[in-house]
């Protein structure tokens, strides 16, 4: 008899058919024996109707306000899942976050958890009843409500499943796992049946939209086994945990690609210690994140720094590049929004040399043009023209053997 | 400057147009230089959403559960009304009824309050804020969410006042106060300044629906001001408070009237001591509430038994009676849908002789039989036929002088 945490996110609960597909889903388990805990989010078009109603009133919500409202997106569900568990005559109880104590900070829209007591559902548990606890959501210390920022019910379930000390945490999804690239993309993608944490991590803030980045660094601080799952279909889906002896034989897990990203480049700068932070405090002074950064080497004392930013926030930061420009006396500014970053991620990189020569080579065969390049310990990757995403993202799944071993596991 | 509890029910809070007029409304109170606190009940609408989403997953939702759904309707108002607030420049702060620790029962469906903590709400005052608090729920000491019942907002207002000690407790409702009889069937009624607990209480339960009965009983217990007022036009409202001497001058306050009640006669029963008890046990046992009843002197040692019931329990009240007919040997059972209680209401009724003589010449003056009469300290009530309902409302309110006085206050 396991202890399992499982997380039905807004799809999963779109409509009252669907949560009571869930339900049968819940019981099944409760069936094997099991103790479940399920975490829910607020039904499908819930977030966006609430968001509408304040937008109506006010154009900028406070913050405080905002998670009371937003929080009944859940406390919604929590109760239809109980009513549909019952109802089926299996016993079952709700808690909001601020019920079941689900302590945050005080960060209001982008809460995070401090601790929660698992006293009274270890105690629910224990009396045969399901336990039913609203995602997304926490209280502060003065009994406030807070909300962790969208896609925060992954985190309440894996804080939870870590509280609770439970065996697994399972994270229902629209997608059967995590693949070893895009399947929109890659045709011959399989499915992982292991991943690490580490490596989870890079896929995800690479763009394989399958997990809260949170809950999966959660996950590994406190060593939660955490299950991808399709909320529709049948089948084991994806674990990820620590890494153990047996997953070193795989070398690449797979081909991550975000295309969410824009190029700035500032031409001919003073080659002169502190320079990147006259470019890059003024950016993070706007609050915009910087993912790549290549500064490249100068000739004449001069210097080309290029990053990259998020597309949403392109417009913004060059027009702070090019005050800054103008203040360093730079030649120009150059910008792209094109563009597409690839990545080879995979822990077996760690122990295996010529990862990257083996990335470059493939992608030149191709007659793919590599515009930057960055690394780290467990990952590889290569900003292109957006036009070659495709072919690049197949090109490297075949070069990795990815996709002729689909019994293989990672 | 007074505290001034504030409640507006579901149609004024509508939708987003009139949450920021209500916001309108609390802000001119504010601007008077009271301190104010908002009690606000689930969008118009909302709750038969809820309900409906409920239906879909259970035809028996369980009590906690249904209150956990339900409670979030007033939550999105007072996430609303604070935003709105916020946005004219007045700092707001909303509670829920467990924030709040608004102690009740564990009665879900229908608790009721038993303690409320002021402290918090009260350093709010303090501070210059609006306190908005979700009306209709509550926790019990185990912080499970408890609901009022529908209207439970108008109690969580009084209990908000007198726990706060507020000066006036305002209703705001679709009317402009009340009146002494129902405008729609008198168009010479007028608008009463003031009013008794008791004469409210008798009004309201006799089917001037303005208030909830429940809070002015809380009212009362707790000699809370309480004032029925327009959200829609400006006007003083009519005060109900706790009789007074300057009171004593006009006899009658109103004439209330309630055609939801139907009337079961059995004919032939018995004479003989505790006949009422099996006739109204077993109705009693069905959860039927018995309004008025009369028992007929009796010949050849047999009675006439007749009472009233809601329009709603008539058929299944009429069925247990045919039973206990049968049982009892009686003649037969009589039932009447088309009948209507007309009922004079007043404290003055106390000091004043002749008023019932009055009431029956007046009918009789007009050719309307009276079926069933029925008296307390402060009314006189009659059942007749439904045809003569705005005959007989207009008749008596001539007759005790109400609709020529548009000047004097009651």
């Amino acid at each position: 008899m396991a202890l399992i945490v499982q997380k039905y996110g807004g799809t999963s609960v779109g409509d009252t058919d669907r949560i009571k597909a869930v339900a049968d889903k819940v019981i099944e388990t409760r069936k094997q024996g099991h103790k479940v805990v399920v975490v829910v989010s607020a039904m499908k078009g819930e977030t966006d109707r609430l968001l509408g109603l304040s937008q109506q009133v006010t154009d900028q919500a406070h913050g405080r306000e905002l998670d009371v409202l937003l929080s009944t997106g859940e406390q919604v569900t929590i109760a239809l899942m109980c009513m549909a568990l019952e109802h089926k005559g299996y016993p079952a109880r709700s808690y909001t976050g601020g019920q079941v104590h689900i302590l945050t900070d005080d960060a209001h829209n982008k809460a995070r958890i401090m601790d929660i007591e698992a006293a009274r559902v270890l105690r629910d548990l224990n009396d045969g009843k399901v336990v039913v606890i609203a995602g997304f959501q926490g209280i502060d210390e003065n009994g406030n409500i807070t909300t962790l920022g969208r896609g925060g019910s992954d985190t309440t379930a894996v804080a939870m499943a870590a509280a609770l000390n439970a065996d697994e945490c399972h994270i229902y999804t629209d997608v059967d796992g995590v693949y070893t690239a895009d399947p929109r993309i890659e045709p011959n993608a399989r499915r992982l049946d292991r991943i690490t944490y580490e490596e989870m991590l890079e896929m995800a803030s690479l763009g394989s939209k399958v997990l809260q980045i949170r809950s999966v660094e959660f996950a590994s601080k406190y060593n939660v086994n955490l299950r991808v799952l399709s909320s529709f279909e049948e089948g084991p889906g994806t674990l990820i945990s620590q890494e153990e002896d047996f997953m070193e034989q795989a070398v690449i897990s797979g081909i991550a690609h975000n295309r969410d990203e824009a190029k700035l480049t500032i031409v001919g700068v003073p080659d002169r210690p502190g320079i990147a932070f006259s470019i890059l405090g003024p950016i993070a002074d706007a609050n915009i994140e910087v993912d790549m950064i290549v500064q490249n080497v100068g000739v004449d004392n001069t210097t080309d720094f290029t990053f990259t930013v998020h597309r949403n926030d392109f417009a913004r930061a060059r027009k702070i590049l090019d005050k800054i420009a103008e203040e360093l006396g730079a030649k120009e500014v150059k910008g792209d929004e094109g563009i597409v970053k690839i990545s080879v991620v995979g822990v077996g990189m760690r122990s295996h040399a010529g990862i990257a020569s083996r990335m470059f080579k493939a992608l030149a065969d191709e007659g793919i043009n590599i515009m930057m390049i960055s690394t780290s310990e467990i990952k590889v990757s290569v900003v292109v023209a957006e036009k070659y995403l495709e072919l690049g993202v197949r090109t490297l799944h075949t070069a990795f053997d990815l996709d002729h071993a689909q019994e293989q596991s990672a």
